[in-house]
């Protein structure tokens, strides 16, 4: 038996998102043929909504509703500190954990020669303005993935700021055991970062 | 900073879903940002006209295009075997093993008491109607999950046609290993089925 065409379309759709494989597709599609109409139009109205409701803020570059975005208008934060990132949902992450009250950078994606993603591909270069505009900035604080990727685009951004004579101090988050880890399990790379990281009581 | 609230009304769209947590629903509506509008508009339709183009069959309760289905309505198939099965997807699986050539009817569930899915919210009074309409029977293969809530299922199916007086004869789908399994991992219940189900060369 074919597949109904109606299903077919939505679990293509489906197997284009990320982490989403061919029989996972089929069974959220098979699920939602039992979810009332109302709830379809819901969704389905969320997903074509979902760009035309947000803007990209023209400072940081953060998802919002505004531009610019809540964080850069607000006046209680610190102006002098920006904090790089690679994705929107990373700011999240860093909000959540209070750790941090200054402004931030999205990049949206980290240096990738495998996919094809340069420097150009990112909001790299929009760091440089926001460095010369006339706002002190104390610190940089780069908080890219502790990944291959993350690393690279880490230097990356060190070495323009470098380049373009910009004094300002450059930090990279700090590296070591994430808090409930096993010091058994933990790898090399991770072990060798903490030693690296230790500090003075 | 507030999610924006078209992100979370995506967000929670997808949270809805079986098997998608809230990491997992942030993650995909911060994918789909990334993505092209036509893209997102395709995806909206599929969602909102996914019951519209789709029928049940309103013999064997399968989903479809067409009222009664093409598995019910194609004439090369056993019209005297009737095999029942939990959901759609389970009917393409079976087709796709090519081990089964006539009907089926689809109960859309199991019993399941925790719930609160009796034998009413499913279609297995549908069936009775299919044996007494003059087309013998000659097999009914009962092909629910392997689960406690199919094998509940499958035992009031099986005393449902007895309380009814209907002479025909009901089978349950094999137990046993698996192909590809390892004998030394199956669990007590599985290796308790094989030895049952052990048949003579």
């Amino acid at each position: 038996m074919k597949t109904p065409k109606s299903i077919q379309r939505l679990t293509d759709s489906f197997q284009r998102l990320p982490g989403i494989g061919p029989k996972t597709a089929q069974r959220l599609t098979y699920y939602l043929l039992h979810v009332p109409q109302q709830q379809l139009e819901e969704f389905g109205e969320a997903v074509k909504s979902l760009k035309q409701q947000t803007k990209m803020c023209s400072v940081c570059h953060n998802i919002s509703e505004t531009d610019p975005c809540p964080i850069c208008s607000d006046d209680s934060r610190d102006k002098n500190t920006i904090c790089v990132v690679e994705q929107p949902l990373d700011i999240m992450a860093i909000e959540r954990s209070g750790a941090y009250k200054g402004l931030y950078h999205v990049l949206h994606g980290s240096i990738n020669p495998l996919d094809n993603i340069g420097p150009d591909e990112l909001f790299i270069k929009d760091l440089l303005p926001r460095l010369k505009n006339g706002i002190i900035i104390n610190e940089i604080v780069v908080a890219t993935n502790p990944t291959m990727e993350g690393e690279a685009t880490s230097l990356y951004i060190q070495q323009l700021i470098q380049k373009h004579n910009i004094k300002v101090p450059i930090s990279r988050i700090g590296r070591g055991l994430p808090t409930g880890a096993d010091l058994e399990y933990a790898d090399e790379v991770t072990l060798n970062k903490a030693f690296e990281g230790r500090r003075e009581y």
